[in-house]
C-alpha cells in the first residue's frame, strides 16, 4: 500500500472521529442550557439548539465552507471528512451566543440569524483566520496561532453574543430597582451532564484540529493535545471550586463547571504548543477569569443567563493571547491583532445583521410571554407538564 | 506490513468504531422513548428497553447471527468485531416495535418477542436481504439495495409494530367519543437527548455499513454516507419545524424531532449512492411524511404513543424506493420488490407469533393498571418518586 | 512506512479512542448516583463526581503516574495516549468508593482523600499490579491475571468503600428500631442514562486494556474482549431481572441495572482468555451476586445507597477468582493471592488515611444537615429547585 493511501485512509477516520466527538457537543450544550434556564423556558432553549444545528450547519454546507476554504477538494483525506470536521463546528459559535440571550430571545429572528452566521459571518472569520485568506496582503491579514479557535470560534461566538445582548436587553425582572434577581438553574443533573458532554467534545475539537494522526509526530502532537486541554478543563474547575469554597464555604456547581469550560476554552488556542505543566497555569487563570468576569457582566446588566460571555469571550480572548505569553514562537502581537481584527469583524457584522432582523421580527419576546414563559408561547409544549412547580 | 493485515486491522477498529455508535441507540431510544411517554410508564419503558437489549442480543448471539449469516467465519476483519457490528443492530427494530406499543404493553410477553424476533424473525430478514440469502434462486429472491437497513431495520420493525398495535389494541382513553386524547411529552430534554443520541449512532449505523474504511474508495464512501445521514437529518427537521410554523405559528419540538429521525431513516437505505444535494430532497420528504403521517395513524386509530409508525415505517419504505427514483443502476420494481417480500415475511411472522404469545401471557396491562401507571404494576419502582404530580 | 511507525500511529489513535469512551463513564458514574439518591442530595453528589475527576487526575497527572510506571516513556504508542488512557480509570476507583458513601459524606475531606487515592494508593496497587512492580522477588509478587481491573479498580474502590462505611457509618434514619428504612431512586431515566454510559465505557476500559490493536492476532483480542465484556453485562442483566421476578413478580429496574454491572466487573478480569460462551456463565453468576449481596450488606448494616459493595466489590474478587477457575493456564492461587495482597493493601492504607482526614475534617455530616440535605449545606445549590416535592 501507497503511505499517502494509508495517511489517506487513517487520517480520514481520524477526522470523523474527531467529527463524531463534535456532535456530541449538539447534545451537550442542548442539555447545559436546559438545566441551566427556568423550567418554563426548557423547551424554547432546546429548540433552538436543534434548529441552530439544523438551519446553521445546512447554510455552511449550501454557502459557507466553499466560502471560508475556497474549494471543497482536498488531497490529505476525504474531502467529505473535511467538511464534516469543519461543519461540526459551525453550530457551536452560534450556540454560544444563543445561550446567552435565553429566556427571552424569540426563536424565528434567530433562526434566521443562524443562517448568516452558519453562511456567511463565521466562514468569513474561518477564511481569514484558517482558510483561504482573502486579507492577505493587506494590512488586516491575520497571522495568530488558533489551533482549535479560542478566537475563531469561541471570542467569535462571544461577540455575537454581546452584540445581541446590546440589542435584544436583560430579561424581564432580572435587573430591578438596583438589585440583581438571582434566578436558580432548574436542573442541575442535566447541567453537569452537559459540561460533560461538550468535554469530551473537546478532545474531538482540539485534537482533530491537529489535522493528521498519520505519522509519528502527529500522533504524539494529537494525544498531547487532548492531554493539555483535558488538564486545562481540571484546573478550571480546581480553581473555580476553591475560590468559591474560600469565599462562601459552598461548593457553586455551575460556577465549578463553568470553571472547567472556561478552562477548555482558553487552552483551546494552542494546547499542542504547551509543555505539560502549563496547562495547569493556563486553565486555572481560565477558571478564575470566569469566577470574577460573572459579577462583572451582571454589574454592566449584561444579561447572560448562562455565563456565556465569561467562558466564552473572557476565555477565548484570554487563551489567544496565552498562546502569545508562553510560546517562544509565537508572537504576542500577531496574536493581539488577530483578536482585534476578528472582534472588530464580528462584532459589527454580528450587531449590523442582529439590527436588521429585529426590524423583520422582533428578538425580544414580550414581557407577557417571558412571564408566561417562552415554551407555550413560542413552542405549544411544556418540557414538564406533569410536574408541580414549587416557584 | 502485509496489505492484507493493513486492511484487517483498519476495519476491524472501523468496525468496533461504528459498533460503539450504535450502542450509543439503547440509551438514545430509553431516553427519547421515557421523555414521550407519561410520568406513570417511564421504568417500564426504561426496563423494557433494557430487557431488549439483553435478550435480544443473547438470542442473536446463541442462534440468530449463525441463521442470518450461516456462519461467523469472516476474512476481512475480525469475525468478533464483525458480529459486534451485526449484533448492535439487532435490538433497534424491536425498540421501534416496543415504542409504538408503550403504556400499555407487559414486559413478560415483550421479552418473549425480542428473543424470538432478535433469534430468528430479524435474522431471517438479514439473512435474505444481507446475508447467506435462503430464497437466492427462488422467485422471492430479493435484489434490493438496502445499504443500511431503510428496510432491512426501520419498516421491519415498523411491520412487527403494526401487527403489535392490532394486537395489543391503544391505550386506555386514548379514542374515546370519537375524540383523540392528547398526551403529552412528560420530559422534553430527555427526549432531546434521546433522538441526538440516536442521531449520532446513525453515523456508526449507515458508515459503518459501507463495510470497510481501508482503501481510498472506501473512506471516501465511508465520509460520504455519514455526511449525506446527517444532511438528511438536518432537512428532516428543518422541514418540519417550517411545516409546523407554517400551520400553528408554534415550534413543536417533539415533531421536529420526529421529523430529522424521518429524514435519517429515509436516507438509511442508499447514503452512499447520493451525490451531496439528493439528501436535501430525500431528508424533507421524509421530516414531511412524518407530519402528514402522524395525525393519519391517529385516524386510523392505530395508537403509537412515540410516532415510530410514522418515522419508520413510512420513512423506512420512502427511504428504499428512493434509492430507486434517484440513483440510475438502481430498479425501483427491485426496491419495491424487497419491500413487499420483507413486508410480507415480517408482518404474518411477527403477528402469528405475537399473537401466539399473547394467548400464553396478554400484551396488553388491564385497563386499572394503565390508569395506575405500568410503573407500579409492571416494576414496583416509580421513575420520580419525589415529584409532586400537576396532572 | 516503517511497520514500527504504523503499529505506533494505529495504537495511539486506539489508545485514544479507549480513553474517550471511559471518560463518558464520568457522566455515566454522576448520573447513575444523581438518579440513585434522593433530590435534596443529588448536586452534593453530582459535585463529588467532578471533585474528584478534578482532583484525582490532576493528583495522577503531577504524581500517581510516575509512581505507577516508574517512568513517562513509551515506545508502543505516544507517551501522552498512554497516560490519557491510564488517567482515565484513576476517578473510576474513587467514584466507586464516594457512591457508597452518598447522602451523608462531606465534599471537603473527600476531596482530600481523592488526592491521596489518585496520587498514592491506587498508582501503588497498579505498580504492583501492572506496572513498575516494586514488590518483584518478595513473597508479596503479585502474578494474578486481572487484564482491564476487575481487582485493580473494581476490588479496589471496594475495599476503600468498605473502610469508609465504617468510619462515615450509615446514613441518618436508614437503620432504626431493627428495620431498614426503604428509600426510593428519585430519578429513574437518569440511572438507566448513566448505566449506559458506563456500559459503553466499558468497552473501552476492557477493549482498551489490550493494549494494542495493531497486528491481526491483537485485533482479534480487542474485538472478542469487547464482545466478551458485552455478554457478562447481557447475563447480568438477564439473570438479576429473572430472580426478581421470580421472587417479587415485577421487574426492579435498579437491581436489573446493578446485575449488569456486576457482570461487567466480573468479566473484567478476563474477557480476552474465553471462549464466546464462559462470559455468559461468569456474568450470570455476577448479576446473581448483586441480587444476594445488596440485602445481605444491609443486614450488616454497610449502608451503601447505590449497591457498589455487592456490583464492584464482590464482583471484583468474583470476577478474579474466575479466571483461575476457567483458564487452565491462569492459577487460581496466584488469582487468590492477587485478591488478598490488593485487599490488605488498600483497605489498611484507606482506612488510615480515611481516619486521619476524619481527624481534620469529619467525613459525615451532621444530623440536622442530613435532614435538611447535603445540597443545601455543601453546595448551596438545590438540583431541582422548581419541582414540588411530594415526600
Amino acid at each position: 500500500m501507497l503511505e499517502a493511501d494509508f495517511k489517506y485512509i487513517i487520517d480520514t477516520f481520524f477526522a470523523l472521529f474527531a467529527m463524531v466527538l463534535i456532535i456530541f457537543m449538539v447534545p451537550g450544550f442542548a442539555m447545559l442550557e436546559a438545566g441551566l434556564v427556568r423550567t418554563k423556558n426548557v423547551t424554547s432553549v432546546l429548540t433552538i439548539n436543534i434548529m441552530i444545528y439544523a438551519v446553521a450547519s445546512m447554510a455552511f454546507l449550501l454557502l459557507g465552507y466553499a466560502l471560508a476554504f475556497g474549494s471543497w477538494e482536498n488531497d490529505s483525506m476525504s474531502k467529505w471528512a473535511a467538511f464534516l470536521f469543519q461543519m461540526a463546528f459551525v453550530g457551536k459559535t452560534i450556540n454560544i451566543m444563543s445561550g446567552g440571550v435565553s429566556e427571552r430571545v424569540r426563536i424565528i429572528p434567530l433562526a434566521m440569524f443562524a443562517v448568516v452566521m452558519g453562511g456567511v459571518i463565521y466562514p468569513l472569520v474561518v477564511n481569514i483566520s484558517w482558510g483561504a485568506d482573502m486579507l492577505a496582503g493587506t494590512f488586516l491579514d491575520i497571522d495568530m496561532y488558533d489551533l482549535a479557535g479560542s478566537t475563531v470560534i469561541h471570542s467569535t461566538g462571544g461577540w455575537a453574543l454581546l452584540a445581541a445582548i446590546m440589542i435584544i436587553g436583560s430579561r424581564k425582572g432580572r435587573y430591578q430597582n438596583g438589585k440583581i434577581r438571582v434566578i436558580p438553574a432548574s436542573n442541575i443533573p442535566l447541567v453537569v451532564l452537559g459540561a460533560f458532554l461538550l468535554w469530551i467534545g473537546w478532545f474531538g475539537f482540539n485534537g482533530g484540529s491537529v489535522g493528521s494522526i498519520s505519522s509519528v509526530e502527529n500522533a504524539d502532537a494529537v494525544a498531547k493535545t487532548i492531554m493539555n486541554t483535558n488538564t486545562a478543563g481540571l484546573a478550571g474547575a480546581i480553581i473555580a471550586g476553591f475560590i468559591m469554597y474560600a469565599r462562601y464555604k459552598l461548593f457553586d456547581i455551575t460556577m465549578i463547571l463553568n470553571g472547567a469550560l472556561g478552562g477548555l476554552v482558553a487552552i483551546t488556542a494552542g494546547p499542542d504548543l504547551y509543555d505539560m505543566h502549563t496547562p495547569i497555569l493556563i486553565g486555572a487563570i481560565g477558571g478564575a477569569l470566569v469566577v470574577f468576569a460573572v459579577p462583572l457582566f451582571d454589574k454592566l446588566k449584561l444579561d447572560d443567563p448562562v455565563g456565556a460571555l465569561s467562558v466564552h469571550l473572557v476565555n477565548g480572548i484570554w487563551g489567544t493571547l496565552a498562546v502569545g505569553i508562553f510560546v517562544d514562537s509565537v508572537s504576542f502581537m500577531a496574536q493581539l491583532k488577530g483578536i482585534v481584527v476578528v472582534a472588530l469583524f464580528t462584532f459589527t457584522s454580528s450587531f449590523i445583521v442582529l439590527f436588521i432582523i429585529n426590524k423583520i421580527s422582533n428578538f425580544r419576546a414580550e414581557d407577557d410571554a417571558q412571564v408566561e414563559g417562552m415554551d407555550v408561547n413560542e413552542c405549544g409544549v411544556e418540557a414538564y407538564p406533569e410536574f408541580k412547580r414549587a416557584i
